[in-house]
């Protein structure tokens, strides 16, 4: 049985964020993502068909949605329902911000 | 858009484990589990039929499988087929053991 470490092997990269596929199939994919102080291009919004569950593991971040912003720190988790639009507003420039998401259908 | 912590409302409870479900449908159930010493019932196997991909977020664990057996610290992660035999044979005394689970098909 394959072990791995989600926060082993953390580059520190300002240049761009970086996107690990842990699991993919028809139903689910879960990702990790490490931020370095990368936000969304200016007028960009995710908008995609699957679910997100987002679980903000390291770091610090603040997610834009139309109506509203919210702040995550370590351990904070929230559901984006398919289609809704988001996008990331700032990550930390301090320290790599870590994500788990699970898209799922 | 609701924000939850995962490291909150953490319960010492040496009677059993405890279990969150964060999200639920007919393809990906996430589960929040807290562990504190408990461990499976001895002669006792998980075999689900949903894939198990598990992230430890704190403590200490033991998993068996029917041919090894596998030590997980925060931030190790693995993916658990259908129907594979396993069990937690050991949980950290000294300190919760939260996992983060998703049950995918």
């Amino acid at each position: 049985m394959k072990i791995f470490n989600i926060f082993e092997n953390i580059k520190i990269d300002k240049q761009k964020e970086q996107f690990f596929d842990l699991i993919k199939n028809d139903n689910v994919r879960i990702e990790k993502i490490v931020s370095n102080g990368q936000s969304s291009p200016k007028g960009f919004w995710y908008e995609q068909k699957e679910n997100e569950f987002v679980l903000l593991l390291e770091g610090f971040a603040i997610l834009e949605f139309e109506d509203e912003e919210v702040e995550l720190e370590k351990g904070d988790f929230l559901n984006i329902p398919a289609f809704k639009k988001h996008r990331v507003k700032h990550t930390s420039q301090q320290e790599p911000t870590i994500w788990l998401a699970v898209f799922y259908m």
